[in-house]
């Protein structure tokens, strides 16, 4: 199972720019390396701004929401449009599966999700494909549900070998290594790693911040060997499908450690 | 319940172009009706020509058909997502259901399909999207799910106070009106009439032909008050919606007759 993290997808600096080399690429290891794969995405710039703006992630509040909800469900859907467009034409046939069709929360938590219809797929060849978005909540009439959750509850029902974390960076580092000389890449992430890390509130956003990121990846672990890569990097997503050692953050869940 | 007929979608003489101003028109007339509407559209010329040159609709018959229903599935969300696009940028917020995630055929007919996901967005005030598509088959791995099919199902469950088949001439006439100067308006379709029209053949497409249509209209109107209507006069669609007298075609089911 693979996450494209936002930076993969968007170019933060020039907002809205889908990077479809580096899709085009990965869609070719994903290919080359014969694993079924199912692909999760963020929603990028595509969706966190008006979300955030609206509160979406609270639930219902008010009714301008409710326009800003549908503008959220448009813009995400764009932009996994341009990626599974990506995908097929570089020969990978996918399928899209927004959330706001197949998922339900309650209180902001992932509730029900058909992870049934991912595995028909992948039975006749389609590379399942979803992505953070708004949909239904049965006690909030809707909220946010982000690409994390979605790999939880995925890995949690499919115990793949493999999940693997594709961002623009080599794995979780001490500090952001674009900023900061000295950051150090943590190659081995647990709860205690997690613990000693210095607390920061700028990286946080509708879905929480990395560190309730590293939280679900905690989580993952325990069904799935789990790791952070640079997807920059040509041939580290196919190395690490193919479970051969990939420079990268390896997660490691509590259950290993206790 | 409104069906967006092909020609109301795309223009076929100029291939792929979206009717934008009347689509923004018809959310006009949606908004102003104040009615609760659910709204299915067709995959027009976005996916009948591959969906045909691969036989799609019979289901899983070689390796080649499933780069082609991924792209199916790829062009009829690119049509859905600017059917969306013009109905939010008109101020009637929606959301796209995808036949591809949310239903399933047993041997081409529409099995499986979750209608309540459906009357939740209603009821917060999101008109519900759908529209013709490739979706998965229990017996056949893939097949077709037609608009039709799903606006059969979905008149059956809702009930609708009226289902309207909105296309690009005023009604269901005795032959083509554009190039048959005696074509007559049929303002009345029963099963009688069906059985009367001549057979031609030219019409068939990956989901059968007008006659195929209006059997499923006729069933339809089992459930709900189905008419066809033009699109591209204004003011048909809101007049139709609050159940005023509009020029078309009134389709009544054999159980009226009988």
């Amino acid at each position: 199972m693979i996450k494209l993290g936002g930076s993969v997808i968007t170019d933060k600096t020039r907002y809205k720019t889908l990077r479809t080399d580096v899709l085009a690429r990965l869609a070719g290891e994903i290919k080359s390396s014969g694993k079924d794969v199912i692909l999760v995405h963020g929603a990028g710039s595509y969706g966190h701004i008006i979300a955030a703006e609206n509160e979406l992630q609270k639930g219902y509040l008010r009714d301008s929401q409710i326009t800003a909800a549908s503008q959220v469900m448009e813009d995400v859907k764009n932009l996994d449009l341009d990626v599974t467009k990506c995908f097929n034409g570089a020969g990978m046939p996918c399928v899209s599966l927004p959330p706001s069709a197949i998922t339900k929360l309650q209180s902001g938590k992932l509730n029900e999700l058909d992870c049934e219809v991912f595995k028909e797929y992948l039975d006749i060849g389609i590379m399942p494909v979803t992505f953070g978005d708004v949909c239904l909540d049965s006690e909030r009439k809707f909220g946010i549900c982000s690409g994390d959750q979605l790999m939880m509850r995925l890995a949690e029902h499919f115990k793949p070998e493999v999940t693997i974390f594709c961002t623009d960076v080599d794995g979780v580092y001490t500090s952001d290594p674009y900023s900061n000389d000295d950051a150090e890449l943590i190659k081995v992430i647990t709860q205690d790693v997690l613990n000693k890390l210095p607390r920061t509130q700028h990286c946080a956003d509708v879905t929480g911040s990395i560190f309730k990121k590293i939280e679900h990846m905690l989580n993952i672990a325990e069904y799935s060997k789990a790791m952070v890569i640079n997807g920059l990097v040509p041939g580290r997503l196919k190395a690490a499908l193919c479970n051969e050692e990939v420079i990268g953050s390896r997660v490691e869940c509590c259950n290993e450690r206790n």
